[in-house]
Order: C-alpha cells, then structure tokens, then sequence
C-alpha cells in the first residue's frame, strides 16, 4: 500500500539507529564476481554478524532462491530467512529506509530509487532490477505502507540524529551519476521532507578508497548521540585518508546541528592500511560488476558498525593495535552498550562495505499497532 | 524452529476450514506446461479467487522472482504479495497444514514430505525440489514452528471436521506411489498423531478423472460441520461419476463419525461432463509435467471450494444449470456464509485443481500470541 504524500507531510519521520528496533534486516551474499571463492567466506561473514546481532534483537536474513537452503543451515535457528532475489546484498542501500510517526504509533518505508551506485557508466554493477525491488517486498513482507522516492540515494549515504540533524557526503550525494538533474537545494528539501530533519551537514568526502559508494557517510562518519559524531581518522598525515579526515573534521567543528549544538568529535582510527591481496583477487570471477584488483587500498573503517539493541556490532580487520582501539573507543561512546567485535570483517570489506552496509533496522513500534 | 514430538504430543490439533482465520495462504501460476498460454488466464482466475477472498478475510499470495511483479500488478492491493519459488501453485497441497493448540493459544505448521502426486513414475512433474521448501519457508515469513514430516501427503487429500474426525481416500492415500512402505494403520496412525483425529473414514475412490492427484478427497467430498458432509454427485447412471458417489454414499451412509455422529449427506451434482478443448490443449508447451491432451475429461467438481471466514468462494464453470444449482446448495449449507461464484474457474480445472487446492487458511489465534 503505497502512501500519498511525503513522510513530512504525513506525520513520519527516520529516527535514529539506536532507537529501539523490532528486528534487523539482511541479505546474503552470493554473486561470485564480487565475492570470492563462490561467496563462501562472505557468507560465514554475514552469518556471523547475523548471529551476533540475533542475541539482541530479532533478524531476518533475505536469501535467493538458490542460495536459501544454504544460508538456512549456516545461520542459527532463531534467524529468520526468508526468499528474496536481488543483485547485490547491501540492504543498507537497497533496502527502505524505516520511518515513524511522531508518536511512535505507525511504521512505513521509503523506497528509494537505486542505480548500482551511479549507473551504467560509474556503477558497481550493470544490472540492478531485482535491487529495485527489494524495499517493496520487504514492505510487503511486513505488511507496511510504503513511500514511493524517484531519488536516487542509497541508506549508507545518510546519518540521522533523529533530532532534525542529518549527515552526509557532496561525493556522493551531489555526484553527477545519481541526480544529475538536482540541485544541492532540490536534494536537501527532498531529504528534509523524507527524513523529518531540519538541517544537512556536508561533509566533501568519504573514506579514501570508497569508490565503489562515491564516499557514503556510514564509512567515514556517524552520530553516537545528537551532539556527538564519531569520524574515520587517522594519525598518519601521509596516508590520503588524513586530508579528507582533517576537512571533515575542520567543518564539523565549525557547525552546528539543527539544534544548535556544537559537536562533540571523537576519533576513531582507521586499520592498516589494508589491501587486497593477489589470492584475494584470484577467487573472483568475471561477470558484470566492476573488477577488484590485487593491490587496491580497501576503505577500511570502523565507523561501518551497527547499533542493535543494547550493542555495538563492530568489524575487526586482524589488525591488533587498532581493532582494539576501535573496541575501546565505541565503548567508551557507548557505555550503555555491549561491544561485539566480529573478526574476520575483512570478507565483507573485500566486498566493498562494511556491518553498517549489510544491515537495516526495523524501528519497534507499539506490538497492537504494527500490522 | 522445528518442534520435536507429534503435534498432538505437544497439544495441536487441526482444526476445521470454517473456523475462523487469520489469512489465507495462494500461490502464483507460472509453468507453461502446465498453465495455457503462459499462464496468462489462469493468473487472471488465481486473482480474481485472491480478490474475492480479500474482501472475507487477508490473503497473501507468492509469486517467484520472475512472476513477482506481475503478480503485484494483477492483484488488488490489500492482497500481500511476497516472493517464493515453487514447481507448481497448489498451495493447499505443498503449504503447511496449519495446526492450533487446544485453547488457540499457539499456532504450528505441519510440513509434509511431498513427491509431486506421485513420484518419478506416476507424478505430475519431475522436479519438486522447490515445492518441497514451501511449507518450511512460509512458516518462516510467519515466525510460526515446524512439525516435520516424512509422510508423503498432500492437504487436499484430508478433510477434517475439527472434532476428531478426518475424511480421505483409498485410492491415494494407499497408493503405492506415495508411502509404499506404510501400512493403512501406520498411515492413520500418522493422521492421529499429526491432525489430532480419532477416526479416519476412508472413501475407496475421489472423482472420476482425478488421475493427477489419484483422487484427493478435496474433489469428492467435504465436511459443512460436523455430522454434515457434501459429496460430489450425478444423477447420470451412465456416467462413471455414478459409481463413485454412489460407492461413497454407501459407505457414509454405514458410518459414524468419532463422536459416533451419522452423516447428513447433501449432494452437489458435478457439472458437464467437461473435457478439454483443441485450443486448450494447444496452448500448453512441452515441459516435465504430464502432457495433457484435448479430449480429456475434467475433473470438475463444485465440492472444490473454499470456506473463508463468512464466505463459500466456490468455482463456476460455465455451466449455467449446475452453476446456479450449486451456488443453492451451498447457500442451503451454509446459510450464515455469502456464496461468491468465480466465474472462469474452468482455467483452474485445466491445470488439475480448482479453488480448494490453491489455497490453504492460516487459522486465526489471539493476536498477541501470534509471535
């Protein structure tokens, strides 16, 4: 059932993710052009992020016919998995993006137009049908209305405070591959009259390294509360990757958010850097995605964690010194939150994304007012 | 989540169509060996029974990838449509058979083992590996538990009245093509242990013409309520129906129900005979399925009905003497139902079924407890 109207218009708005969530959203992971060795290391990746994130709140994991059998035995019992075909497995970007009614009262979803991360020419893949639909069929799994959007935007290209606040990348969001045609203010008031927020922070650019996305927010910087961000940083001032952390960090303390507040900015330090390894590489496949080649500096981040219920589910990269800084920092953001390392985050990330990029969160509502 | 034990062990029991339900469960036609013209007609007949029982009760209906949006597009809104593959759509046959405990507090799913009628030497098509995960993924969309089982059984082949009687066939329920291992003890055995029954009567024979299903009792006789059955019937003596009713009248004529009830036994007149046209059989494409061919005799029977909740959606053929009788005769048993007539159920005959074999009720328990 589609809805009329913006969210904006009908009450609704995105709160944030550490809101209360009914359940977590997942895909699974199968094209073998973009994963490697035929998806099986991905696949105990994702499985594990699933299983850890079902020990604080419920999970469905939406799997391809072919792939459902398999991804029911690798997951555990109390996961859901449901049949669902899509090109990719990034639900952050293709799934809806949940909305509320200001009294918490009714759920709905915004489906997004997709265009594989900026189309024929700059995208990730050639054919992303199936990704189109993937928000509506979640929505109708759940029996939720639906907000139709012809932008072009993916989830992981904005952060809310779900106070009014929202943050995001010109890189992307301003790219020329996904709305060529909008202006900076067309996009803004879309995102007002979507999301419920008030004021847009432009950050220039994401991660270095992020090509596949066009910069996303979610690899380079997020909200811990409204007031305080946490941003991709490191120390190291001839690593790429410290300009475009020092630009961000230079705006970011030189704002403030729809409230007025001025931000409080922790650092969380990026691993490595860390690079795709020649066997890496030699366990994909030819086929319509863009090539990932040996050598590549892969957009490593923590900032691509997710916030269940009660907990932080954080990847880890193997790399000793800042996995435990990266635990020891979202613990300190987040006390009232258990921290959940997954290690061998390192097969998502080879992918192109990270746990923020494979999940989406289903707000909880009212249990009599949510069918 | 699987249920170890018997769902009587753990206090389920199946009860009867007209109590009330939650939602009804369709699939999607889509096989051109078995659906003319692509399937084109028979989706316009699926949704026009999808439509009519949408107004009664909520219905979701599942369509593979490739049919999904179609499937959406032909069917009204509130009708949920969500993505599953399957061999072929007869969802009372490869769907769960929902189970309730005894105070309506719980809800389960039994999940039959399945052999496409018959196996690799009398079945209706070669592979069945899909259909055999229905069941299980439905009850996962669901959230509800599993009772497994490796009975060969279709839903159409039983009929219960909810009081502890079950009503079936010789003919394929003791077909050596199913459980050629079971004894007829063993099998009521199961019926007990699984549907919560006490007495199984066993008609010797289904319709004539019924080769596809080796005559499911869902096409030959049916429970209005305890006490109460319809059976298909011919006043032709010439007609090899005759022998078949009358066969069966005999028999629930001589016998009781568990709760050592007699029968009232109302008789529904078949239509026709009806038999497959030139063009009809034309339509059909080469496949694994069995061939059908022009001339044959259908087994139309208006027995194949659906009981929603406060309606009979029941087939109509074209015949308009024994159209409009049936329609009197249900109206008769089911005075505190509408009778909906579906016009054009004959494109659902011609695919080896009718209204009854392509849905399966969810029964309704308590909201709260639904999760």
């Amino acid at each position: 059932m589609d809805i009329e109207g913006t969210p904006v218009a009908n009450g609704y708005f995105m709160p944030a993710e550490w809101e209360p969530h009914s359940q977590t959203w997942m895909g699974w992971p199968e094209r073998p052009d973009n994963w490697r060795d035929y998806a099986v290391h991905a696949q105990r990746a994702f499985a594990k992020v699933a299983a850890a994130i079902s020990m604080f709140e419920p999970v469905t994991v939406c799997a391809s016919a072919s792939q459902w059998e398999n991804a029911r035995k690798l997951l555990p019992e109390n996961v859901r998995v449901i049949e669902m075909s899509m090109n990719d497995s990034w639900f952050r970007d293709t799934g809806p993006t949940f909305v509320v009614s200001h009294c918490r009262q009714k759920l709905a979803g915004i489906d997004w137009n997709f265009n594989s991360y900026g189309g024929l020419e700059g995208g990730c893949y050639q054919d992303w049908s199936l990704d189109l639909l993937l928000a509506r069929k979640i929505l109708q799994v759940e029996k939720l209305p639906r907000f139709p959007q012809n932008l072009i935007l993916e989830g992981g290209s904005i952060h809310v405070d779900g106070e009014g606040t929202c943050l995001t990348t010109e890189e992307c969001l301003l790219n020329k591959n996904r709305n060529p045609d909008l202006t900076r203010e067309q996009i803004e008031d879309e995102l007002c009259s979507y999301l419920g927020v008030r004021k847009i922070i432009w950050l220039p650019r994401g991660s270095y390294g992020d090509e596949d996305t066009n910069g996303h927010i979610d690899n380079m910087c997020c909200f811990v509360k409204p007031g305080v961000v946490l941003l991709a940083w490191t120390d190291d001032k001839l690593d790429p990757q410290y300009e475009r952390s020092m630009e961000a960090y230079n705006i970011l303390s030189d704002t403030t958010d729809a409230n007025g507040r001025k931000f409080e900015i922790i650092k969380l330090h990026v691993p490595g850097p860390l690079y795709m390894t020649n066997e890496e590489a030699a366990g994909l496949v030819e086929g319509d995605s863009v090539p990932r080649v040996a050598g590549t500096r892969l957009a490593a981040s923590y900032i691509n964690f997710y916030i269940a219920n009660g907990a932080i589910i954080v990847p880890q990269f193997g790399d000793k010194k800042w996995d435990d800084e990266a635990a020891r920092v979202l613990s300190g953001a987040f006390s009232d939150h258990q921290v959940v390392r997954i290690e061998g985050a390192r097969e998502i990330l080879l992918g192109g994304g990270n746990i923020h990029c494979i999940t989406q969160q289903q707000p909880a509502i009212p249990r009599s007012k949510s069918a």
